[in-house]
């Protein structure tokens, strides 16, 4: 199993901001995404600007798309994006739309679990050449004191039996990185926990626990 | 029953040609969108623009909000926005915050109405005060050439039922109007068709038909 990355993700506002925080951790960060809150305050210029300032990382664009997929899809691979999110609740069309735009830019997608969906679902999307997903805990389930459950490590291992790999977030702390043990692990992604003073710890912290459970 | 009105929903992909679209339809439509994909490809200055504009106009950004939803609803509203859409796959924490902020600046929230959704989150929504979802075709499903079904038409019924205002969408062709009759339809939404060189009379096609069935 190949060993997990580390992802900032972006969030805020204006994109002055962003970039002292991607000053600041690209170092130690394998992933940068620009998350849908910046996407939506700056456009397409984040990821432009992300791009140039760094051509060697893996750069996501958290769209979250849901409809008008293959637009959506090229204007975000065309900005320099490498992977894009699309909404699980997306019609089939929507995500194959998607996928096509990014096979043709190299590029790859990435199913964001959010709503009421089922391993048929994901099923689908594995069957349309997709390999990979995010699950997550709602930013604002995680606000509302809502943690990991037994059901959501459940999912996360069958989702991995049917090929998938996991980028998982909402929290990410290294001291609950072995609840996801035996998971295909794409990338954690976390913002504030590695943007803020002990940023540099944390990744340290992140790789230790990923070097002791995927080995 | 109050009267449907028409939106514009505004998907260009930079801000320019969305203005020029405006400029020519403004006179006739009630409602401006801020599609998704003006949206990430200019981020928030269009929301901005278009209401220092059209400040007489509702004006929506379509932001279809799955997550961080205070952050996100307060960029929109705080730009000029009147109404925001919000998933129907986010999690009800973040629907909620959604409301919480539109409350606060006098706006309004719509569920956009995707994915494997049941009318008990539907009586949810309603439970939290919401008064308006989306209902469509995606428009990825209507270039697959998937029609209006009768099942798409009970479902518009049981959430009118509910309470719930409808903005319809996908496809809207003023002969296909007579379909909805019955329907809390708050606006018939449409892109290209009140874009396109016969835009205006499209339009007064659809006030017809609005007036016709929406006595």
């Amino acid at each position: 199993m190949t060993k997990p990355m580390i992802q900032i993700a972006l969030d805020q506002t204006n994109l002055i901001d962003a970039m002292a925080v991607a000053a600041k951790v690209h170092s130690y960060v394998d992933v940068i995404e620009v998350g849908t809150i910046l996407a939506f305050a700056e456009g397409m210029s984040a990821v432009q600007t992300l791009r140039k300032q760094y051509p060697d990382h893996i750069l996501v664009c958290d769209m979250k798309t849901t409809d008008g997929g293959a637009i959506l899809a090229t204007m975000a691979f065309e900005a320099g994006a490498n992977w894009i999110t699309v909404s699980a609740a997306a019609h089939i069309a929507t995500i194959e739309a998607c996928k096509k735009v990014a096979d043709k830019f190299n590029g790859e997608i990435q199913i964001e679990i959010y709503g009421n969906w089922t391993m048929e679902d994901a099923q689908h999307w594995v069957d349309l050449g997709i390999t990979q997903a995010i699950y997550h805990r709602s930013r604002d389930a995680e606000l509302a004191g809502i943690g990991w459950t037994q059901a959501d490590i459940d999912k996360m291992h069958q989702l991995s039996a049917l090929g998938l790999e996991l980028s998982i977030t909402g929290g990410i702390v290294p001291e609950e990185l072995h609840l996801f043990e035996g998971i295909k692990a794409k990338t954690f992604i976390a913002g504030r926990a590695l943007a803020g003073n002990n940023g540099q710890q944390t990744a340290t912290e992140l790789r230790n626990q990923i070097n002791r459970y995927w080995a």
